[in-house]
């Protein structure tokens, strides 16, 4: 079946985060063929370890379709990145001489909303390493949160994991009573005590700190009062994040990315019960993404 | 006067942190003859920045006494530097070929700790770029906090910086009520929006959010109400940290650091005047440091 397939309708769609990157090969009628998975491909850690990563994970798609003898210079790509809403990086990625026929780049934000509502109007509260809450209405895109690590992203698996670390160095400091998330953490990170804890997270990312975030939510199924009180607050972030969304313009509202299965019991029922079922994955997103691109190209040369 | 100097005698004592590394040449018999400051001198940052940091502040320090034909190799140094409590780097700090005729490592929490007391015993909570407790009692040293950014060093500068950033970015997204802070903020950074904002200070070191601090005092006296929640649990974490050296180990305790001036009046009443002023500068104590491992060395010496 495969071997009919006109690589000139195929299309690929990459969603690149600050952990991994996401690839997938599509035909034009949205069917699956294959998908890739290679390492992150957040640009704001690194224009080439960014592009390197968009590259692995379309030449893994293509071997998992089992399309490996088609070129990527045959591929139309739909590319959502984190950390292209920044004007700077926005314009490094844009100048990169990429492999493919065509490329079309957004946020990872973009690419992510489109996916969990099909193309259709929508919005999303995405919670990954990073967090952020975003709606795209008939193109107007809104934004709140996702700015990033320690100063944004509150909710996020950066986030819960950064609450961990410093509730657990405030308790062997006994400046706080410790919980069983002391030893959790103190087991997870393979650490003895205060000063090889630091040792461990000196300097540490994003990407590290999301890694500790389901030790808070273990710590919390078995009734750790520290890790209650840390999800407490990001769930309160999240609620806060839904209310704002929804006061800015109703519309269906998705909780999606690594975490959301997580945190979502811990949302009160109301809420959790408002939350549509993303319906596609964020790579699916991104080539509804390129579509979309190409539809509006075709549509300007054909009215030319 | 100066001219009769036994270079011999002569010592220098080093005060290496995170924002800048202070300097000073002293006599035998204490008196102070010149002093000089150079960049950040934490070699957690850095071991060339720091080594180089560290001489550069000595030449200073030497040219300021009018000493510039003392040869570094004539001095004896004490040198106190932030992060060398963590085994790795002390390691590497006592490998150094250091240029002087001989060195005495520790920690800048003991010279802090030796200079506000004079030598004798007793505690310090340092708030500047970083923050900690500390006590030296008999030699015997107790610490608590100071485990870095952005995980703990509570109530330090780069930690009221990062508040002030976080709660900004969440009043740019409609979260919070906005106040005074915002305005403060955006224009100390010179940015006009959220998206400038966070481009201004991704990937900033503790040594960018400290420099932000003081906004957030100048705002709390204006009775900016989001700028006195964060001074308010930043004095917390003072008490606690002033609570736990009381409890562990009763001594006078000093509030030190580029913060201290500023948090001061935010602490309560009977606390400000349970606190004791410190008596001489961290890079004194680093002096008083090389006098006493000189006097252990001399004494192990003279009864072998």
């Amino acid at each position: 079946m495969l071997t009919s397939v006109d690589s000139k309708r195929l299309l690929l769609g990459i969603d690149g985060g600050g952990t991994k990157c996401k690839a997938v090969i599509m035909t034009y009628d949205n069917k699956v063929l294959g998908t890739g998975i290679s390492g992150p491909a957040n640009p704001l850690h690194g224009f080439e370890q960014a592009t390197n990563s968009i590259v692995e994970s379309a030449l893994l798609a293509l071997k998992n379709a089992k399309l490996a003898h088609v070129q990527l210079s045959e591929l139309i790509a739909g590319v959502g990145l984190a950390g292209v809403n920044l004007p700077s990086l926005n314009t490094q990625m844009s100048a990169w001489q990429h492999p493919f026929k065509q490329l079309f780049l957004t946020t990872d934000l973009t690419i992510a909303c489109l996916g969990a509502h099909q193309g259709n109007n929508g919005a999303v509260i995405i919670t990954g390493t990073g967090s952020c809450g975003f709606s795209c209405i008939d193109e107007q895109e809104i934004m709140i949160g996702g700015h990033g690590f320690p100063h944004g992203d509150k909710a996020s698996g950066a986030w819960f994991g950064l609450q961990a670390v410093k509730q657990v160095l405030l308790a062997l400091d006994d400046l706080i009573q410790p919980t069983h998330l002391t030893a959790l953490l103190l087991n997870k990170l393979s650490c003895n005590n205060e000063t090889e804890l630091v040792e461990a997270i000196v300097g540490k990312t994003a990407t590290y700190y999301a890694s500790i975030a389901s030790l808070v939510f273990d710590a919390a199924e078995q009734g750790d009062k520290i890790a209650i009180k840390i999800i407490t607050e990001g769930a309160d972030y999240i609620h806060n994040v839904y209310r704002s969304l929804m006061l800015k313009n109703p519309t269906p509202i998705s909780l999606i990315g690594g975490l959301a299965f997580c945190l979502k019991p811990w949302l009160d029922e109301t809420l959790q019960k408002q939350l549509s079922e993303p319906l596609t994955a964020p790579e699916v997103g991104a080539v509804l993404f390129a579509k979309s691109k190409l539809t509006a190209q075709n549509s300007k040369q054909s009215g030319l």
